[in-house]
C-alpha cells in the first residue's frame, strides 16, 4: 500500500475503505511517520509527559491555500503550536483532521502535507493521529485543516491575568500585521505590488525561554485574528486595570502601513501568526526585550506600553500626535479566511 | 455579553473580534460551561490524569445535519468518545472546532450545541476548548465539526493486535448498520418508509466494563465508515491469522436488510456509531456476550466468528448457504458524508 498516488481526490478516499488506507499510507504515514501514527489505530496512545496537560484546537480555512511565507499546511501546524506555546506549554503532539473537496489535486495535497511535516519538525512536535473526510465538489472550498494539540506545562508555571500588576510592561516580539497583510496581497481581488511575507512560524522556542528566564512573566498571547488591538482588549476585559500603548512604539513595516492605508485597514487589527504579546513585571522589561530580539525574526521586538490603573477594562492608545483614544476590540471583520 | 443571539451567522462571527466573543459567550460557554472552557484561553489547562494519554480526532461532515436518532452535534461527540473508548481509555476532554457557512441559522446552531452538551454529559466528558471559523456562503455546506479528544488509559491495559491468538472469539455488541441505514433513509434522494434510527451513542461505559472484567480482551474497534467488513479487514491486515465469520450470526435488523437490498448495499459495510467489535479469548466469549447484552441497545450482541490460522490476512465469510467467500475491505464508497 506504499504506492505513489497521483491524480485527484475522489469520494472513496474518504470512505474509510481501501482508497482511504492507500491515501493514509502513501501521504500521511509516508511524511508524518512516527511510532504512534504508524500504529494506525483510530487514536494515538501516548506516553504521559507529566506536568499539566494543555489542549487546544484550531480549524484552518485560509484563502488562498498558498501565500507568500507559507500555506495552509504550515499555518495549521504553527497556529496550534503557538496556542500551546503562549500558555507556557511545550507543544508535543498534534492531530490532523482534513476535510477535502472532491477533485482536489493530490500533488497539492502532498505539498501541504510536506509543509505540515516541516513545520512540525521545526516546532519539535509529532503529528500522531488524523482523520480524512472527502465532501462532494462544491461542498467545501478546496481543503480545510483542523489541528488539535497537546502540550505539557511545568506545574510550577502560573501564567494568568490575575498576576498582572499596575505598572507592568507590555511587549510585542516583532513587526505587527505581516501575516494578514501577506494574505491581503495574495488575494487576487487586490492588485498590490509591495513585497510582504507572512510571519507564520512556530514561537515555542521563544516562549519557552521567557517561561524559564523571566520569573515575573505574567501572561503571553499570540495576536492572531483581530490582531494586537483585540488581544490587548482580551487582557483587560472585566479586569481592574487598563492598558495604555504608544502607537509610535508598535513596530509596523512601512510596506504594511502602505498596504493598509488605501484599503482602510488598521495594522493594529491585522492578524499575526508568529508573534507574541507579553506582559511582564516592569523590572523585567529590558531582559524580556533582549531575549525577544535574539529570537529569529524578532529583531524589531518592542516595549509598547504599560498596565495602568484607569480606565479599567479599556485599552488606551496614545496616538502619533500625542492624544489618547480608546482602542476597541475588532467589531467588524477586516478580511474573512485569513487563517 | 450573555445576550441572547438570534438570526444568522455572519462573517464577523468568525473574525476573532466582538461578535466572535458574543457567539462564544451566548452559545458555547452558556451550554458547555466548565472551569477550563470558561477561562476562555486559546488552550485549556488540564489536570494531568496520570496513566497513558490517548488522543484522537474526527471531522464530521454528515448530511443531513439532523437525522433519526441524532444530529451532527451528537455524532461529533460520540464519534470521538468512541474512538477513545475502544482503545481502552476513559474519555475525559474534547475540543470543538466548527467551520460554519455564512447565513447558517443561529437557532439550528444552538440545537447542535445542545446536542453536543447532552452527548458529552452522557459520556462523562467535558468540552474544554474550541475554535469557530466562518466561511462565505457556498464555501462550506452548512456546518462541519471537528472534535478531538483526550482520554486516559491505565498503564496496565494492553490492547493490541499482537495479543490475538488462533481460536479467539469475535463479537459485535448489537445490530449492524443502523447508523448508515438511518442516513440513507434521511437523504431526500431516497424514498424509504422503513422506521430506522441511528445507533449513534457513546459506548465508553461498555468498553470500560470489558476492560475491567475481561482479562483476555485482545482488541476492540468501533465499526464506523466501511462497517464491520472493513474493521475485520483492519484486524487481519498483514497479520499471521485470519478471521472467519458466520453471516447468519451477524445481527442485522430486517428493516436494514430490506433497505439495503433494492439499493445494492451490503449491511456488513454499513457504518455504525454506537457499536463495538471485540476479540476475546475463547473462554471469555460467553462472559463478554453477557456483559454486552446487559448494556443499553446491545441486547442483540452476538458471537459472530473466530480467529483462524488460514487464510492469513483475510476475512472469510461463511454465507447463509454454507459456502465460504473472502470478505474484502470496502473498495468504493457506498454513500458519502455518513459521519
Amino acid at each position: 500500500m506504499m504506492n505513489q498516488i497521483t491524480g485527484k481526490i475522489v469520494r472513496a478516499h474518504g470512505s474509510g475503505g481501501k482508497l482511504t488506507h492507500e491515501l493514509i499510507q502513501s501521504l500521511f504515514v509516508k511524511h508524518f511517520s512516527n511510532r504512534s501514527l504508524d500504529e494506525l489505530l483510530d487514536s494515538a496512545i501516548l506516553k504521559n509527559p507529566g506536568g499539566k496537560i494543555v489542549f487546544t484546537t484550531d480549524s484552518h480555512v485560509v484563502k488562498p491555500l498558498f501565500f507568500p511565507g507559507g500555506d495552509i499546511g504550515k499555518l495549521s501546524v504553527t497556529g496550534t503550536v503557538n496556542d500551546l506555546a503562549v500558555c507556557g506549554a511545550t507543544p508535543l503532539y498534534l492531530s490532523c483532521g482534513m476535510i477535502i473537496e472532491e477533485g482536489f489535486e493530490i500533488d497539492r495535497l502532498e505539498k501541504i502535507v510536506i509543509s505540515m511535516k516541516n513545520a512540525a519538525e521545526s516546532a519539535g512536535v509529532q503529528i500522531v493521529t488524523g482523520d480524512t473526510k472527502v465532501v462532494e465538489h462544491g461542498a467545501a472550498d478546496g481543503i480545510f485543516i483542523n489541528t488539535s494539540g497537546i502540550g505539557v506545562r511545568n506545574s510550577k508555571v502560573q501564567l494568568s491575568l490575575k498576576s498582572i500588576r499596575i505598572g507592568d510592561a507590555v511587549l510585542v516580539s516583532g513587526w505587527m500585521g505581516d501575516h494578514e497583510a501577506a494574505i491581503i496581497k495574495a488575494r487576487e481581488e487586490f492588485n498590490i505590488s509591495a513585497d510582504i511575507v507572512s510571519d507564520c512560524a512556530p514561537i515555542s522556542r521563544l516562549t519557552q525561554k521567557l517561561v524559564n528566564e523571566i520569573p515575573d512573566l505574567r501572561i503571553m498571547r499570540d495576536p492572531t485574528r483581530g490582531g494586537l488591538a483585540t488581544t490587548l482588549n482580551e487582557f483587560v476585559w472585566r479586569q481592574k486595570f487598563g492598558i495604555r500603548i504608544d502607537e509610535k512604539s508598535v513596530p509596523v513595516r512601512e510596506s504594511v502601513r502602505g498596504l493598509c492605508e488605501p484599503l482602510g485597514f488598521d495594522p493594529l487589527y491585522l492578524a499575526n501568526e508568529g508573534k507574541i504579546v507579553a506582559i511582564v513585571g516592569k523590572e523585567s522589561a529590558g531582559k524580556t526585550l533582549s531575549i525577544m530580539r535574539l529570537s529569529p525574526e524578532c529583531d524589531s521586538a518592542a516595549i509598547i506600553g504599560e498596565v495602568i490603573d484607569e480606565p479599567k477594562g479599556k485599552v488606551l492608545l496614545r496616538t502619533g500626535i500625542g492624544s489618547n483614544r480608546i482602542l476597541d476590540m475588532l467589531t467588524t471583520e477586516q478580511l474573512p479566511r485569513i487563517c
